[in-house]
């Protein structure tokens, strides 16, 4: 994750976050209010904030106002609104991981059978050795609401280059150099998460070597996609 | 399920029932006519009755005039059409636990696979801690008809946090303080028989301890959306 | 099936047929072309004919005019089209089973899991004793194209009451008093043969006992549904 | 694929590849950018070339301009973007099969699941040995981006009828004589994957004798779909 820009205006996140919370909900990730997605933004002071998801509201009901605005503690600075209980946890990913300028947390269903079990998805498939660049590890069983899942977060994916983490019992949280792109790990997570379980279903998959595992990870970070839009940015 | 609020107009409940089963339709949890809606009302007399699905009349045709009311024996007071096959189970449900506004039933297929096997779902993602506070219970075989399904709903969920009650080789029932209420039960019921149906196909999952189980649904019931509309409101 | 209504004109039969394919598609029982619906009407002279989809043909492109009209030899009477090819076991079909007004076939996923391992499905849920009345059976491997499946739905639907039949290795083929009603059953069977996998997958269902499930297939062949329109009817 | 009408012109393959990629998304088979689509075309000189999905753009913002045209080594001829990474592997096939005039590729699920395990899908439904003649293969574990899979489709397909190959441990590559005929045989091959998938869930499917499946595939080939516009077709 090099991406370097400057992080979006809070207007512009606002907006952003609209649409990528759709993406959730179009891509079977989210069930009823479940589920957020965040962005680093820099306010009309030029310092850095995070905008999210209010909790518990419909997705269908969300529009660029409702969106909450905090500092990187986590505290509301702007919105009318409570914002996602998972604040604490994204607050303290950016605190911590400066690269981070988004992050997507969800239950969706596949990811959340490993989780239950905490068990790491392995890497066999060249679509999750691409995107993941080797297994998505679990974090540790956590209470929710202040920043101890944020801690398990940054701890689980040091020494990863996966940025997604199943949380042991609970879910999924990824992150990203924009929110765009952590909204398309978490895609890219249930859908690898549900393939692996179809695969083992029926017996043991083969493995990959970790050599071809780094060759198809370098050039899919490298060579996928257009060249003034390489994968990682937004 | 504290909600205290004053009952909805019969009108009001009218129309919000047409919402609410499409959003039996749009979360997959229904097949053909199959499922149903109820809610709790307040005529003009200002006596309870309770307005629910008429039977075997397809959701894309539902109108709030073609809902039904009935009194709270389950007899028709108003409307042209017969009443849900199931009214007189939702019918003793409100007799018996005047805190419930509404019910919900589906055949939601990963719940009807617990129930087939007579399987309570365990308790074990976060997300089941903060809805259904432990298990999903089964309640026993019944006939369909009389009041005999409202009796094991009541019985069944006496001693439980949980809204939802697998009925075996049936289906589930849901209740909540408001019919909204109950269809989000009746969502993450499904949610979670099918995540934790995932978990168990391919090992066992690990359990939550269950201090943390209380602390997750503490939690949820009381901190989780919008100041003024805590989860259990409307 | 007791519907004894004259049967659909032509042309109300060809409209009809459009919407009931859509269902087809809407119920996610099929894929590209595959999958057909035909219906017993009564031409402009009063003879019977079966009005059935024209081959190979996309869904989102059928109109009434293309629906193809047979005699009930399986023999084009109007249309500009080929029929599809199951045209002669639809016809085999009209010909021994005169209460019969609507065929449909489909290769629904679940259904053809139970078909390709030529395994009845077992009656271990309430929705399947209203429907099915029992287990869904399952006929023999045959060719395509000729009566054979025809013969092989009338000879191994003889003494059950389920509209539906497995044909193994193939797929689905339901009956019903009108066309409507056939699509209703095939959507029903893919839904009790998802259910009831999905509770095979971590165990064994329990049973029901047949008493109680003459007793729930009784009732919802008579009580279910308006009283002008019960269930078996259009 | 005895298909044998001219190429489509180059506007016309940009045009068709729009709703074609659309069908790969309506028939859940890509997740995010992931997958392709290419047509053999002539241009305004008569010379082959091929259309393909321009690289890392998503379904919804793809239009005909944005495709990408490419000779048949895969050097872009024409269009501003860069063209799909899979690009080398289609261009292998269309220079070493001047029958085929189109590829698909996806990692559908269920596909992949066989894929990932590098088993064959056995050929236990009727609708398999339609479409694809006996059993879908499974090629070698192969690097992305330069033209060894292609060289590994073209082998591994060669004496079979299947237009569908599992690549290992990464997807689904498919041919046919039109751009839509290969993505038929992608929907297809997901299809047959999935319910294959599930018939072995609980327990071993039957097999189909390799005499009627020879007859069924025979009869698809040539009497399914209409008299001017056989199966193979567009």
């Amino acid at each position: 994750m090099t991406y370097q820009a400057p992080w979006p205006g809070v207007d512009e996140a606002r907006e952003q976050l609209v649409g990528l919370h759709l993406s959730l909900v179009d891509n079977g990730l989210v069930a009823w209010t479940s589920g957020n997605v965040s962005a680093r933004a820099r306010d009309a002071r030029g310092q850095e904030v995070m905008v999210i998801k209010p909790s518990g509201v419909d997705y269908a009901e969300l529009t660029a106002q409702k969106m909450v605005v905090c500092d990187l503690r986590g505290t509301v600075v702007a919105g009318g609104l409570s914002p996602s209980s998972d604040t604490a946890a994204h607050a303290y990913v950016y605190r911590h991981r400066p690269d981070v300028g988004g992050v997507v947390h969800t239950h969706s269903p596949y990811a959340c059978a490993w989780a239950a079990r905490r068990e790491p998805i392995p890497c066999v498939l060249s679509a999750m050795a691409d995107e993941f660049g080797g297994p998505i590890p679990v974090g540790p069983l956590s209470a929710i609401g202040d920043d101890t899942i944020g801690r398990a977060i940054v701890a689980t994916l040091d020494g990863h280059r996966s940025p997604a983490v199943l949380m042991a019992n609970h879910g999924v949280f990824t992150i990203g150099p924009t929110a765009r792109a952590a909204v398309k790990a978490a895609v890219m997570c249930e859908d690898v998460a549900r393939s692996v379980h179809f695969a083992h279903q029926l017996g043991i998959p083969k493995s990959i070597p970790p050599e071809l595992v780094d060759r198809l990870y370098h050039r899919y970070q490298t060579a996928y996609g257009q060249r003034d839009h390489p994968v990682a940015s937004p």
